[in-house]
């Protein structure tokens, strides 16, 4: 049932990009916005939504939405990795409660790890605000410092 | 360590590409190669993987490749929920023996969940062939009679 459905316009999400409900943005652009998780399963776990298209999850979406999250998905690894400095990136992304989706507007986490670190249960403990607020500070000036925009190096 | 390296043209992945070890593959294109886990986490356990591109994980590969790769998930995913039924679908992308990853060949997972059902622990518990068999079989059978390429209805 959650699988299939009609979208919710009063989903968080929604309201987040409507501006009716607050997130700690760590990045914008035309296309899609990134937030922190305010339930982390650790720390840097990010969220990443396409602004324009109100898609349940990856059977409601254009393929073309979803090489553009995962675009951003992918720079923002690497502001996670050049600020955090974590072992490893779990990206992850589900679809009906059956797979731990809570939100049912499709996005995709960034979950970074750290070796002997488990994760926290997903959508369990809610984070400090302060704490957020400092991740949300420390990322967006990362993501200034690195031009999050510009060429980067892939092999292929 | 294990998130930054040189590509390994003996990992299982580059063998399987190369003809020179079997997989249980469902789906190719010019594009990507889709087969079975071999240690599955659930039923229908699929593993995406990028045929022409060298990339260890999310760091050195194209953002067109990811969404070519994201292109064929989407599409997948839709097969799987049709021929298997279940409740829901987890697309999981592990960057670094820290997340999870064991091959280092960049590769997505499309996990199908039930409701109630656990998951099996990642790379753990080879499946058995004949089961492999015959889900490959199905699922080959599906992605024919649902003629993969054909344009989908995404809403957006």
């Amino acid at each position: 049932m959650s699988l299939y459905g009609h979208y919710d316009s009063q989903n968080i999400f929604a309201l987040i990009l409507r501006g009716e409900a607050p997130s700690y943005k760590v990045y914008e652009d035309a296309d899609v916005l990134a937030f922190l998780d305010v339930f982390p399963q650790s720390l840097g776990h990010i969220l990443v939504i396409p602004k324009e298209c109100q898609a349940r999850n990856i059977l409601d979406v254009e393929p073309a939405v979803l090489g553009t999250m995962m675009s951003a998905v992918q720079q923002l690894t690497r502001v996670v990795l050049d600020e955090l400095k974590p072992d490893g990136v779990q990206i992850v992304q589900f679809n009906g409660a059956a797979a731990g989706q809570t939100v049912y507007h499709i996005h995709i986490h960034i979950i970074p790890r750290w070796d002997g670190e488990g994760l926290g249960v997903h959508a369990k403990d809610r984070a400090d605000p302060a704490e957020l607020e400092t991740l949300q500070a420390r990322l967006v000036e990362r993501i200034h410092s690195n031009r999050l925009a510009s060429p980067m190096l892939e092999r292929c």
